[in-house]
């Protein structure tokens, strides 16, 4: 059974407890564009207290730098670029410390520049993604045009995200690099969110864009880098030698059961869940234990105010 | 075990057994632009024996006027509408005579103008499809387009197919009208394809275009139109009263074993496998005697030259 936490002594109880304190954003510290209270606040606490913060996120859309520009513009102050973990950098490093990738290979892109700038900080030359010759034609599809055409043979991944810009041709390059060489190319997902909240709809999600080269190939993704993907978990351990050796030492915060929670509880961390999101009180008290969180509150920012 | 017609008394016994012969048209008749040996003489013959042909497709993107055109071009004569059955047409007579959607109702369409012409020819009223507001952006996507923000009440189906020209924006309205009214909107498929063969690749099928707004709503088609979907042969029933009351007068003729043969097959018909598509005759003599085609030869010409 998951334990509220409601009072100041268990507040303390919990910064005593832990020494990494990884969190989910969206639903957590924000809504979209609005801020939830006393965030900040509760972020400095932490960091006053010594100790790590890591966010980690799936959007995968956005790079880190693009991150620490949405934490500033929400008077979010003194976050650093190592304490952002989206899935755009989180594959970045898959591909770089766990594949081992050699520098000297292509990684073709279904996806947005997020994607793009991480594999780039870390010296891979990235093909496809944003690229204008892709979208010269706009949505009408050239079935002679040279990238479908003629593959380049120095490509040695393919790694697919969330891509509004989305036409048929990025589409069926795709599937040719998945194809290629007898599907021996390394395939790899940002996430597999099915869908994508905007503005208050559900839009198509990384995880039905994949899917749609999934199907088209035959193959399924070598590795998933989101959450509540263990890939994501290994990244962020390869990115900081030391940091999760001792998994009870952290905790998992999050608006999701079954994205965040699960990730933190399939790491071997502790987890509180925040009711600022999609779950409520009743769906907590009527879990089986195994996926019960550990913690569960009304809001982020009750730790501080607390 | 499947019985390979080589002799003039077996195409002679052959065409006294049946009254119905269904083909499938690229792998039979022709191999993309090039027309296949003999097959307008095979299909006079046929014709002039008094027998019923159909021509059973699966690409959505043509209409049937469109096959016409296709069957003309390539030196088919004599060919009639009423005897071409593509997957558009399939799924507007699906929609038409089983679904019973009244005519007010409105269809939106992911797909071609195969389909909005077919749906027209109707008398439904359709959106979505080519609409050139819909890429007016190209592949830039607006969160705040106008179709997007504004369901419109009077859809009552949702169809989808092979779209060439797609963008997010598609993708999303389409879930959008997928997710409304509690997912109570019927939501057709075309077919189920996962490739499209194209310029002796293979790209983004309907299928896989499909499977991204079925991932994303978290709901299955109600119905695919197309083969090996018995939908497709209830949808020709349908349109044909009487046809093929007497599945065994009937003949199914293509060169897929997993789409013709099992279209034929699943509708209680016979099938006679052609050897000039992706099928090989070592493979049809390793098959088990229950997904064994009746008949198999090199090529569907033979039924003239023997």
């Amino acid at each position: 059974m998951s334990v509220k936490i409601k009072t100041k002594e268990q507040v303390t109880e919990l910064i005593n407890q832990y020494d990494y304190f990884l969190f989910d954003c969206d639903g957590v510290l924000w809504l979209g564009d609005h801020l939830l209270p006393h965030v900040p606040e509760t972020l400095d606490l932490l960091k006053q207290a010594g100790k790590t913060v890591i966010f980690v996120t799936n959007n995968s859309t956005k790079s880190r730098d693009d991150y620490l520009h949405k934490f500033e513009k929400l008077g979010i102050k003194g976050i650093t670029k190592d304490e952002v973990f989206g899935s755009s950098y989180a594959s970045a490093v898959y591909i770089d410390k766990i594949l081992k990738l050699p520098k000297n290979k292509k990684i073709w892109v279904l996806g947005e520049e997020g994607i793009e700038k991480e594999l780039n900080e870390l010296g891979y030359v990235t093909i496809g993604a944003n690229d204008p010759l892709l979208i010269e034609d706009g949505v009408k599809f050239n079935p002679d045009h040279p990238y479908l055409v003629e593959l380049d043979d120095e490509v040695g991944c393919v790694l697919c995200g969330l891509t509004l810009n989305l036409n048929y041709l990025k589409l069926s390059i795709t599937m040719q690099y998945l194809l290629k060489d007898n599907k021996s190319i390394p395939f790899i997902a940002t996430n597999i969110d099915s869908t994508f909240p905007s503005k208050g709809k559900l839009l198509i999600g990384a995880g039905s864009i994949i899917d749609t080269v999934s199907y088209a190939s035959g193959r399924k993704p070598d590795a998933i880098c989101g959450k509540p993907n263990q890939s994501m978990m290994n990244s962020i351990k390869a990115d900081n030698p030391g940091l999760l050796n001792n998994p009870k030492r952290g905790l998992m915060i999050g608006d999701r059961l079954n994205t965040d929670m699960k990730f933190g509880r399939d790491g071997g961390l502790d987890t509180l869940l925040v009711l600022t999101g999609i779950e409520t009180e009743d769906m907590v008290l009527s879990l089986d234990k195994d996926v019960s969180p550990t913690y569960y509150m009304n809001k982020l920012g009750d730790l501080y105010e607390l």
